[in-house]
């Protein structure tokens, strides 16, 4: 068994189809410099049109925006800089096939040696430009991937995106390579295609041979060379499974969110920047009840302008277009390295002096931001959500002074929504613990179990010694949410989740239980929470909930939810 | 006004007697060796003669411990290899005088250069030791303070304990040095002699001159030379504000800690070692509510062995003989610095896996504590307590152990208290939310209030920017506390609370409304706990807790709080 990235869901069952790199050989020098840069220059030609055709057929068989990816490889190959610098190799004696490879090189090296993942995917788009200018030069028939049989498990080196774009993908079952990573074009690529995927598989290459029966786990990033038989069904059941379960969550595409007996609710989703909220729109999300604004503050030199921030959330209201956008304001501390911040080192970042606590004593910072969304609420349906809330007081500076620029913004005439609404994180233990008094002063609850659950086990979620401790499952936690969507409910305002919990089967039955109105997760979740929510009646929720919370211990309460969920 | 450190409580108001080096001069060499070597001996009979007698003065005059001070200068001075290096140097052709100071000089810079106070405070006592002998040498009138005349605020560079040992202690209203720490021999006798004193008070000896006026604040560290008529005036009624509540004070030595409708309490007493379990018995502390073990794990090359742990818990169950002593289990993290722990550098180390958590995964070390624990209950009443607890499972575990290692005496004969209970400290929100759960599971209960709050609060207590936050006032961590009280009353066990809350006079009618139990505080606060106990009745302390409990924020409640008990 090989072990590798899991990048694309799904089981995929086939035959070994294995591609290795041959190897191109060529004349190092020519005499003639005339006519070996007409060749490169045909050459060139050739890849451009060729490229173009492969990103129609990517256009018409995937997504409009993954033939992007191809078409750049015509951008980059069509730099003038890389041209010319071929030029000059021919003229100094080098074939168009060495010109070519010892420019393409020096931008491999070049893009390889940064630390950073995206740059460093643009080594692979050159290799592949390479590998194909060297093929369209030396007149190699490129290995057809259009014509791989029915069946096929790919196995390759790398996965480049004009493989990717050539190969006839019904037949593809699944993905296996030695290279590449979460966030690299073949990764986004299969994932769009909906194909099995493990990458990185080291030794794969070897490992498989071609026309040898192979497994793709894409969910768990393990492949399998000649399984067993009981392997075989075992892994064929488990397909099934899978595709039962896509079946059904498609079934609930545009539509409400409904518990099994009628109740609506709501699945927002949690976002970082404008394009996340393009995603969580076309994954069916009905709002989003977490916009992490503290994206738009990182990797810069300076605090992002009032108007770098209005054009977001205004985007993002668009986008909505009148449903609700809940931003959260600036979530940082000393922990996350924004330099023009100031943030003291502090022994323990996480008990220190962050989100609102920064905010409240940094005013300017603070009230560009507040300004930014409430000038961007004319647009759509914009919230303001306080984090890290501990006190009835903090609540009151905050609104303090989102009334004072809502005057100010009044006074000049400039258009923002004056129903704007002010609601909390509650994710702290005191602010569990004051919840009925915080409901008074807020317009709305959004509970964050990442941090309540931390914060009341006193243990760091980042922390692997203390993961055992850091479970929703624990019944203190269970209480505090408990209690705190009580208060909520007593207070008469609405009350979410934007913590990884309400995206967690086991506890949607709870969650229904104790009157949670709104599940914040991530995009690609929120079918998956649509359907969980609609196999609870209030009843068979109540049934679960009343034995769950007489359990003392976290692992008792998993058990039980397992019997009962799964 | 000068400014220093606050080591003695009190204000003394009178005249300044300054005492300031004068040099003593002398032959740095002597051609006789035989004869300097007679003096030197001489002088270091005189030397432990005059010692012994001033070392009875305290014994008799302060307390038969602090005469032991004293004593060690004998010891220090006889060391044969101190007096034999003297011996060559004066073979070599130097004067007494010269030996004496040069060896002496030797052994202050060795004792100033090592980073641990105690070390240093060593270099104190030898150069006292220096001074004398050189007096005794030269025959130098020793500047008697004996004779200092009545109501004198004593002035000196650095206060020897020869010194404070001589002088007619009921003279001296005041102390004021250059030199010295909390943790010094001068202060500690000054704290002994109940005199206000402030020492580092930089310079001192220059603004205040013999015979004028001066105030000494040793509650505050300040010294204010000829004072103004109002100031003097301010002054005298806080000292006598001061010396009517220590009257008062002095009147609660010996009697029960009673409510004003004569409920009965108990006021017990934090510790770290067995000497301070000796301050806690002649402070009065009824029993032992949290002896810290992790000092007897510090500053070490290796953990203690259990025979060490098993005296120093053996010798406080003996000093308490019969009343209660409760050994709070190894409470540390990886901040802490213990090196043979080896525990890693965690990011937010309150958050990490220390404490329990680290003890229960270190079974060598956990077990050789509670064994150390359980062989020393059979010589007195110890309580084994366990910190950090959030979860059920965790008491559980320990509690295995203990009957375990209980099994194991049992089977070697070796005796234990077979009744020895088990209870935990409730110190996180976790533990607060399920103190029902943990009640059926712990023989009592006590309140650690610095790490609820600061957990309740996801506020470090250790950094000053969040100190606003970290507050027990906060209505959040009231409701713990009322709640985990309730917990244990309905579960029948008992409550105490042994955070800095405890002690805290503002603090005392909801404690006592809540229906705590029993109070641990430092040594010195037991007699003033037990007074503000006394001052409450059932109901003068519910009305005050109704009042509170309703209140939103912090600063209110310290406000009513503040406006009910002053």
């Amino acid at each position: 068994m090989l072990k590798g990235i899991a990048v694309s869901d799904g089981i995929g069952i086939g035959k070994a189809y294995v591609i290795k790199e041959e190897q191109l050989t060529y004349e190092a020098t020519a005499e003639d410099a005339s006519k070996e840069l007409q060749r490169l220059h045909q050459a060139v030609d050739t890849f451009c049109r060729r490229t173009e055709q492969l990103a129609e057929s990517i256009a018409k068989s995937v997504k409009p925006k993954d033939a992007e990816i191809i078409r750049g490889h015509i951008q980059m190959l069509k730099d003038p800089y890389m041209i010319s610098q071929m030029e000059e190799k021919i003229q100094s004696g080098a074939s168009a096939e060495a010109a070519c490879e010892e420019v393409l090189n020096q931008f491999i090296a070049l893009f390889s040696g940064v630390d950073d993942e995206l740059t460093r995917q643009r080594a692979t788009d050159v290799a592949d430009i390479k590998k194909r200018m060297l093929r369209i030069l030396l007149g190699a028939e490129e290995k057809s991937l259009a014509e791989i049989p029915p069946e096929s498990v790919l196995v390759t080196e790398d996965l480049t995106p004009s493989m990717t774009a050539e190969m006839k993908k019904e037949h593809v079952v699944g993905i296996v390579t030695e290279k590449g990573g979460k966030t690299s074009h073949s990764a986004i690529l299969a994932k769009a295609m909906e194909i099995p995927a493990v990458l990185s598989a080291e030794g794969a290459l070897n490992a498989l041979k071609d026309g040898e029966p192979v497994i793709v786990d894409g969910s768990q990033g393990l492949v399998l060379p000649n399984p067993q038989p009981e392997e075989e069904t075992r892994y064929r059941q488990q397909k099934q499974a899978y595709e039962t379960e896509k079946e059904i969550l498609r079934g609930y595409i545009g539509r409400a969110t409904v518990t099994a007996d009628n109740e609506t609710k709501e699945v927002f989703c949690n976002i970082g920047n404008v394009k996340d909220a393009i995603t969580a729109a076309q994954k069916d999300g009905e709002g989003i009840g977490l916009f992490r604004t503290e994206f738009l503050f990182m990797d810069k030199p300076s605090a992002p302008s009032e108007e770098e921030q209005f054009e977001a959330y205004k985007k993002a209201a668009e986008i909505f277009n009148g449903k609700p956008v809940i931003i959260r304001t600036l979530d940082v501390g000393g922990d996350k390295g924004i330099p023009y911040l100031e943030m003291e080192k502090e022994e323990n970042p996480f008990l220190g002096f962050r989100a609102v606590r920064y905010c409240l004593s940094h005013e300017e910072l603070y009230e560009t931001q507040l300004r930014a969304i409430l000038r961007a609420s004319a647009f759509g349906n914009l919230k303001i959500m306080v984090p890290l809330v501990t006190t009835v007081a903090e609540v009151r500076a905050v609104k303090e002074k989102v009334k004072k620029i809502a005057a100010e913004l009044e006074k000049s005439g400039i258009e923002y929504d004056h129903g704007i609404q002010v609601g909390i994180m509650v994710e702290t233990p005191a602010a569990s613990l004051v919840a009925d008094l915080l409901a008074r002063e807020s317009d709305f609850f959004s509970i964050g179990t990442n941090d309540l659950t931390q914060y009341t086990m006193a243990a760091d979620r980042g922390n692997p010694q203390v993961a055992y401790l850091n479970k929703p499952y624990d019944p203190a936690v269970l209480r505090s949410i408990r209690h705190i969507i009580r208060c909520a409910k007593n207070a008469g305002i609405p009350v979410g989740m934007c913590g990884e919990a309400a995206a967690d089967p086991l506890l949607i039955p709870l969650l229904l239980d104790f009157g949670l109105e709104e599940f914040s997760v991530s995009p690609t979740s929120v079918l998956a929470t649509r359907y969980q929510i609609s196999k609870w009646t209030k009843e068979s929720a109540a049934s679960v909930a009343k034995e769950v919370m007489n359990l003392e211990t976290a692992d008792a309460v998993e058990r039980l939810l397992r019997s009962k969920v799964e």
